[in-house]
């Protein structure tokens, strides 16, 4: 089997630089060029960035030479992996697209279109069909899948087995670990020894996504849940590490160990197909009382699994507490996985 | 006027050096007498304490000789105060009061106790006539009045002037600081760069002792409130300030226009009569959308009032973040506003 | 007694802060004027400013209105305080001056300059005798003096008293805090749970600048001390507070108990006149073997007195560590306590 | 090849999981028992250990039952490794040893006993030959290797290959981690945003355990190199990782360029024979001007290897930055090594 040979925007940043580790050692899957600002451009890759990452520069990565963003610069890959930020990405990706190529981006632009895919692998790898409808509506001669905040990637794992019981209304409250506003995003000075009750546009993203993600595909067109979700999010001087205190309340009185069991077993494609990426146990349900816990639970399976705990019931409402890591299910991991799944099923 | 003369116990850990502070510059309470633990009977106080609250041990304490726990060290003050850990609390406590002695404590044994009164002065100074009872059914020589828990002391605060539109059900995740186990109560290797999402015993502690507070004085009872109030409790890796973030949900709208007016003009009985540690306002409501932070608003008032921002309506909720100095209006200060209300209401 | 008037540049940085703050109770110093950034101007202070100093803004500073660097918009007032960023100082600061104005500040440029003093009060306050000079042979209308980098004007502090044994070598390690590369110098991924072994700029500044500081002044120049001194300088995840361990090598051995009451008695000029900023004591020497400690000691005396501990003998060296605030002594008092000296001896 | 079958003496304490850890992936190595304190005896390790390492238990250790300290308890297995806090390490082991139980240790007690090794095996290897003298002289059935203090085993690895060129003086502030003082040796609030400038027994136990190690065998006895070494050894608020700040004073000046190629090149019969934990360079040596760093460096060759940075010669002193995992490179896998070793050469 021929390798998929990918290219890599943003790749000297955190989670760019996640994805570069992570995709060293895949089977299938060979990064072939590595994307950067304009000033890095020509640099080899081990020049480029300043690796943040735990033990060494990968070798194959090491002596890659840093190319632009420009179409003409990706033609001879497979697909183009995004960890742009996302005041960049809209006019990037778009042009890629337009000209041919297949962008599978962790950036936020377009993530709520209608006939883009936004991919949690697990929950609604279904949703990859839309690409027929995107190839035919939006006259692109390359494809475009998105993947969600990463928050919401979390989050929404366990929501999808606790749909089926009248979800009525969420409460969450979110502990997010500083690398979720990047590597420079907060001053040791600000976050150190406190915490922000607040983070810009986060609280409205995590509904909105999830809802999109937890649709149903009718035809060719996703019908949305409406989640009656009220979020507060909050950061924590943590490095990684998104955590969400959730409460939801249903139409009835719903069985705690019904729930736990429900959570245990979840698992879907990725699973079945047993893809490199996915996690043998996407959810993991922790016993102890003071379970999970960013420093413990954050590493799971590579990072793929989150990890519930303290699942509880009263009267009509079932919490819980769910940690992910945010750089690999949230992000570099995520992004990988999704494009196993398309690979899988043909899209590639 | 003489000065109240107190003798604390527990003055040589965390709570107990607030108090020595706190009471150092105090207008008509003087530290008489400091307790400790037995092998620091006899010492002089600056020998027997490791002292960790800013500046020097004030002038006053430093040659304090360290007493006993024993009612026959206290018997020529006017109040004990009490900062014991609360594994020892009990029977020390009860043993004081038998012998005629008044202690004013922030320990945990008791605070349900229906004849004693669990005070946090803003709320239920009022509560202060059940020593009338407990003197007519208790048969003890002195009177003991109780502080409630520290993130109940906090959170108690805005939930007192909400109670009147019709509180329906309550859903709080609070953020808690280190300092709230203890000096010796986490270790860095545990809490660092982490958050653990429990706290033993916290999640009950919070509902009770907020109704117990909260509830109407009738006769010679309280009539607890019952509040409907599912908890989930984590510590955050900060030092002090405990915060909690609220979701109020009531039987028909409110608007967050007026309940941000009810809370900036929040006050009671200890703002009227302009007691020493009172704070002008006990409830400050801040505009910015990302506080209120630990590191910026504890010591506000001298940490005497507690910070609330972000405050939200939607649909029948109102959301809100609330933070507090869980060492001054979560131990040593309430307990200090207490015995000036009980003085001023001559019961000292 | 009138009022000095000051306006201060850099007034809504960190140490702009602590400067508004210092001067909101000075009984004669007044805060006239405020300056910042270009976006800024115009603006009310309390608008301008992201407050995160401790407890509100001073009254007195909140209304205000932020005005430009350029002289004309400091002409009526007596001397401008500088808290400039260094890439700025330099124009902005020799403009103001040539125009008439005198200017007292923290920046960089022009430290090492013959001609203009840097003081650190108790070191070397006669220094400021050089300002005759400077007026005859730069023809500067107005007057400038800097004070020191913030570490060095910490260490030099017990290096002064040591002096005169004949000091040999200086092996110095420092770990200094992240406020020290200012509000937004470091990000918490990169120093949070870290040490980074190495401060741009920093080990050469120390030895120069105290080298100057501690020079006598000969007629009408400063015979530099040439300290052969080895620095390496290191950033602990520790938000306020510089240490530095030292290790003095003498030409013959010293005794450290002769060097405890050295540095206990040191004091100069401003402890003489008693001047508002001067701590009474500049060196505290602590016994506890493990003190002095950021957490504990760094607010001594409102910052203004540095710490020394852990003082021992081994041979020819004398070892010991020191601790002072880098905000306070390190740069916004060490500049108002300057200005205090200027008007004692009549330079203003 | 048979396998090696070992017991572990304090196997739920952090080294010992960390032993755990290592061992379930050994060559050659089975852990075929673990002990720990007295109330865990006869439950299953999986029950017994509050477990901190990262990822899960591992298999092969999950259902081992935990057995005493005692010698019946230990008769069976090939070598006893010890992981024993200091103060019940000295009992317990010389009853193993007396008994014939062969013990590798990580323990303080008998370290610089002049009959038995103290082992860093890169460095001292060849010290193992002394268990012939203690086998005649002692007349225990067993053998007692022990391993050096965590910063000694780290500071010593740079320190030999310097020996050469006649060190004269060392001068050396330590910057530790807190796992040094064990899971629970320090609470968050006493060392959290702190640096503590005191390590108590530390400052004597670098320079004469690594005088210890860098001695040569001269028959049947180590000639101890007396280093003229000063160590002020603190505290800074970081989980793992070890920093040395060492100047080297020499007799004559050294060429920084030549100890940059002699620590690069720096290799030993663990590295001779290729042994499972021996990493591949036991000093690495880097360029960038801010390294190493404890996020980023500890983890180098699994925690083995030592990373040296800053290397500069100013006249007759060379300096440099060293840095290495305490609880692997000075713990658990220096036992480790030192087993592989003592196999490899016959020992066992």
């Amino acid at each position: 089997m021929d390798k998929l040979r990918v290219s890599l925007l943003g790749s000297t940043g955190m989670v760019g630089q996640k994805m570069v580790r992570l995709l060293s050692s895949h089977p299938f899957i060979e990064l072939a060029k590595v994307s950067a600002s304009p000033n890095k451009v020509g640099k080899k890759y081990k020049e480029a960035v300043k690796w943040i990452e735990e033990g060494e520069i990968p070798e194959a990565a090491q002596d890659l030479t840093v190319v632009s963003t420009s179409p003409e610069d990706h033609r001879d890959v497979d697909v183009v992996l995004s960890a742009l930020p996302n005041e960049l990405a809209e006019d990037v990706e778009l042009k890629l697209v337009r000209e041919g190529i297949t962008v599978v981006s962790n950036s936020s632009p377009f993530r709520m279109d209608p006939e883009i895919p936004l991919i949690n692998p697990e929950i609604n790898w279904e949703h990859l069909r839309l690409l027929e409808t995107q190839r035919q509506k939006r006259g692109w001669k390359g494809l475009m899948v998105k993947n969600p905040n990463c928050t919401a990637a979390i989050l929404s794992m366990p929501l999808k087995p606790l749909l089926k019981y009248g979800l009525n209304k969420l409460v969450i409250t979110t502990l997010q670990a500083v690398s979720g506003a990047g590597y420079n995003g907060l001053p040791f000075m600000s976050i150190g020894n406190n915490v922000i009750p607040y983070i810009k546009g986060e609280e409205d993203k995590i509904p909105k996504e999830s809802g999109k993600m937890l649709g149903e595909l009718q035809g060719d067109k996703i019908a949305y849940v409406k989640l009656d979700a009220v979020v507060t999010a909050t950061r924590v001087p943590v490095k990684v590490g998104h955590m969400g205190v959730v409460t939801a309340l249903f139409n009835s009185p719903v069985n705690a160990e019904e729930v736990r069991k429900e959570l245990m077993n979840f698992g879907a494609f990725p699973q079945d197909r047993n893809l490199p990426t996915a996690p043998k146990h996407p959810i993991r349900v922790l016993e102890g009382e003071d379970r999970p816990q960013p420093e413990i639970d954050v590493k799971a399976e590579g990072g793929m699994a989150v990890s519930v705990g303290r699942i509880r019931q009263e009267g009509d409402s079932i919490r819980f507490v769910v940690l992910g890591d945010n750089l690999v299910r949230g992000a570099a991991g995520i992004t990988i996985l999704t494009l196993e799944v398309m690979r899988e099923l043909g899209y590639i």
